[in-house]
């Protein structure tokens, strides 16, 4: 290991349980992969068919501290995960890339001007987490209505025994619901709602065709419940800066908070792995890409 | 109303709040409702229509103090609400009693046996709450399986902050979920979970014709995860006994616990009260009642 062009930094960085770093030295590894020390669920998967290497800096210095001269300039593609940082000056480190799988759907942390410059080909997370952000979504949605987390801290706290009964929800079924959004996750979100007679509207870029949900072109309304299943920074990012959550917000029964966790199931990793390696498999075999991002 | 026949039991009740005991001289209350002094949300609507006389009573002995026996003499109609027990000793005191409106779906609180000996008609809350607790059921199981009620305490208690990434949770879409009893309830859960992917099958007192699922004659299978919106009784009632809950379970984060809640939303309540007067007065105007219960 010691042979291993990736220097871990010792600051912050454990690679003790991971079975990566599967290099070969006869071939310079030509796929880095950009992750935080845990999320090392894909690195068997994708070291079983490529030669690999990792890092999780996000600025140039310690990047060039940890891969060798040589190292970087054989990479042609960096799978890039949790969002880390991928800016123009990191990109200018690594001469020879070619392509850049991200792992989440949001690209707003990549420099996608730049990767259009050099021509980088950028792909996503596609719809590989699309199931379960919905299948959250809804969760939340009558989490919050009908106070599951707070009824579950009432239990638990013992008041149910002392003080009785528990304050009234508010009815899912039939409301009116606008979504934001009728991508992937939307249209899931839209259709698991129909049986509950909800009546679905959206707010997209533009009206769809062939969607029977009414289309609004500005707001959905000011008052109501919002559950928000995508990234922090689509509410007020200064308000709700992950994982900082105004504390404010801590004592109230009508509000169910939830880490970054839409996604977080073992399927939806699952997914993200085989996505991951079946663009790799593609741009190796010079075969198109399975979840192109659009750079323009 | 000191003249009223109903005399409140002054350890454990208060009427103060309660507009109801519209009681009218000219004419003996026919209806009665047994409720909990709190309970006291369809009052309004029904003395609007009938007069009434309220207990909390059930058994005998304090019925007896509270009401007269001009006044239970006089009674055509009990209203049961939250289950309270009617036996037949306490039947025995309303010897003119015809009907027995039980604001419940359960009537294992009820002497059924005697109610058909003496020819007491009883309705029950039919698909009043069938909505509200299969939307509940959904959101029990959204919950429990994606951990919504453990990561929201993972997030106020500052966990996240602290200790980064939470646990995965359990995907939902495309899961199998087995369906203990495919009535009113059980059928809109099914329909409910069908655009999750979801393989549905189900046990019931006999296979069902021109359903779509698969009918298992027995068990559903003995591992996964269990969501109880029947009564507590269908569990163990032993180590279930509402309000009391295992303590073990307090320290568990792949438990939801509720109160007993699942029909708690206002729409519920509005139903029920609405079902009640439409018994009310089909009994009064010799028509059939809405939700009869069979006594067989």
């Amino acid at each position: 290991m010691s042979s291993s062009p990736l220097r871990a930094d010792s600051t912050s960085c454990s690679y003790k349980k991971s079975k990566l770093i599967i290099v070969s030295m006869s071939e310079s590894p030509q796929v880095l992969v950009q992750r935080p020390p845990t999320f090392d669920f894909m690195d068997e998967l994708l070291s079983r068919n490529f030669p690999i290497l990792t890092t999780h800096h996000t600025s140039s210095a310690p990047l060039l501290n940890s891969l060798s001269r040589q190292a970087s300039s054989s990479i042609r593609v960096v799978v890039n995960m949790a969002m880390l940082k991928l800016d123009a000056d990191l990109l200018s480190h690594l001469p020879s890339l070619q392509l850049l799988v991200c792992t989440s759907v949001g690209t707003e942390h990549i420099d996608l001007a730049e990767c259009k410059r050099r021509g980088i080909a950028v792909t996503n997370a596609g719809e590989a987490f699309s199931e379960d952000v919905a299948d959250c979504a809804v969760g939340l949605l009558i989490s919050v209505l009908r106070k599951i987390p707070a009824a579950d801290r009432y239990v638990r706290s013992g008041k149910w025994v002392k003080f009785g009964e528990f304050q009234l929800g508010i009815k899912l079924s039939g409301k009116r619901v606008g979504i934001l959004g009728l991508g992937s996750i939307g249209s899931l979100i839209a259709k698991r709602l129909e049986p509950f007679g909800c009546i679905i509207s959206y707010n997209s870029t533009s009206q769809k065709q062939s969607i029977p949900y009414q289309y609004y072109p500005d707001a959905l309304g000011k008052k109501g419940v919002i559950i928000n299943v995508g990234r922090g920074g689509l509410i007020d990012e200064k308000e709700m800066k992950e994982p900082g959550v105004p504390e404010e917000l801590f004592g109230l029964d009508n509000v169910v908070l939830s880490p970054h966790a839409a996604m977080a199931t073992p399927g939806s990793l699952k997914n993200i792995a085989q996505l991951t390696l079946a663009n790799l498999k593609a741009f190796f075999s010079n075969q198109p890409l399975i979840s192109p991002v659009r750079l323009d």
